[in-house]
């Protein structure tokens, strides 16, 4: 593993990255941001500071925000997945964790959000780790954690987080999970679970739809502990 | 819809078909148990009355199990999914609700059961969609709800039920939830979604192992009502 303690968010932008952005700089970590385009990262930091005034967080472009942190969130579209690995692979040394969060949902070809489209190597988090260097290690987790509850900090976002990847990694992870007040990290074993999680998430986006709770459900795994 | 109250449950010696046996006989409903061999079914009647002394439940083949109920439940391993089907169907009558509780386990290929093998329809749900005669009614339902803690009659099963198929027999399924305490009946849309549904039981499976709970996880949605 990495010993920069340092989590670059890419895509950290849109609604679910900005929310973690949010999450890990109240717990006093240190974030970075990354967009395609830097100004935007710079204005996400910005909002951040706002509602987190002692927040340590800095925007800048994808490149340069993957070039060190031992932790890289994908937190992208899946349809911009692969290119916006692509762009960061050679900025990345063996040991940083890359985290998988897309969900290859079929708005990727203009259908439906609570439905998914194939994904060769069986999963986005399966092609993120195929296009990954070396020794950088792929974990799957975060898909199903509802943007809305994340930005909330007030409120406890009442989630399982399930954990995917190889044992030192995914235990990493996990314990990432725990700096987000009602989140629990679930081990969820190896890697291509992944394929598991990612349609759960489509599945729950229509549950949000047809309950009409546009804040996002969550949920827990019962009978544990 | 069909006005025959019973509920057939095909496979109704397994353990999870028996805790449905057991929770329903408990609820008041009349249950009738069917299996490929008449003698197992009478026995697996004879065992739910010892532990639900009021129960009104009877053992047949499953041919004979089938025709009249308005629910028949298919709790049979996936690998006698369409055989079963195949031996039914012309007993069925438009109006009758079949639900699927069959996951795609690998272990119909011999290998481990935190593992799925490929439907050609999608799922089991919808193979035996497939299957069926046009007017009987196909719902998946069940499938992650946890033999042992079915069959633990003093206990809630504390586990949250997708079920997914047209409105109103999806509508009817989801009522028979609320017979057993503790369970509750998620509107989980299209019968497609069952692809989803019935993945998730294998990681379910794979948490199961991993955090060595035998008697079997559950679980909830967070942030509905």
């Amino acid at each position: 593993m990495s010993n920069d303690d340092r989590i670059a968010i890419l895509g950290g932008t849109g609604d679910q990255g900005l929310g973690l952005a949010l999450r890990f700089a109240k717990a006093g970590r240190h974030v970075v941001i990354g967009s395609r385009k830097e100004q935007r990262a710079i204005d996400a930091a910005e909002a951040v500071k706002k509602q987190v005034p002692e927040a340590h967080v800095e925007g800048f472009g994808n490149e340069e925000a993957a070039t060190g942190p031992g932790i890289v969130i994908l937190s992208v579209p899946f349809e911009h997945t692969a290119s916006t690995v692509k762009g960061i692979r050679d900025h990345l040394e063996p040991g940083q964790i890359v985290i998988s969060m897309g969900v290859p949902l079929a708005t990727a070809i203009g259908d439906g959000a609570s439905k998914l489209v194939g994904v060769w190597q069986g999963s986005c988090a399966e092609l993120v780790a195929a296009l990954l260097p070396k020794g950088v290690h792929t974990v799957s987790a975060f898909q199903n954690v509802a943007a809305h509850r994340l930005q909330h900090l007030e409120d406890e976002v009442e989630c399982d987080v399930v954990v995917s990847g190889a044992k030192e990694p995914r235990e990493t992870v996990m314990a990432l999970c725990e700096l987000v007040p009602g989140l629990r990290g679930i081990n969820g074993g190896v890697l291509a679970n992944a394929r598991i999680v990612e349609a759960w998430t489509a599945l729950m986006i229509g549950v949000n739809i047809r309950y009409k709770v546009p804040e996002g459900t969550g949920f827990r795994f019962t009978g544990l502990d």
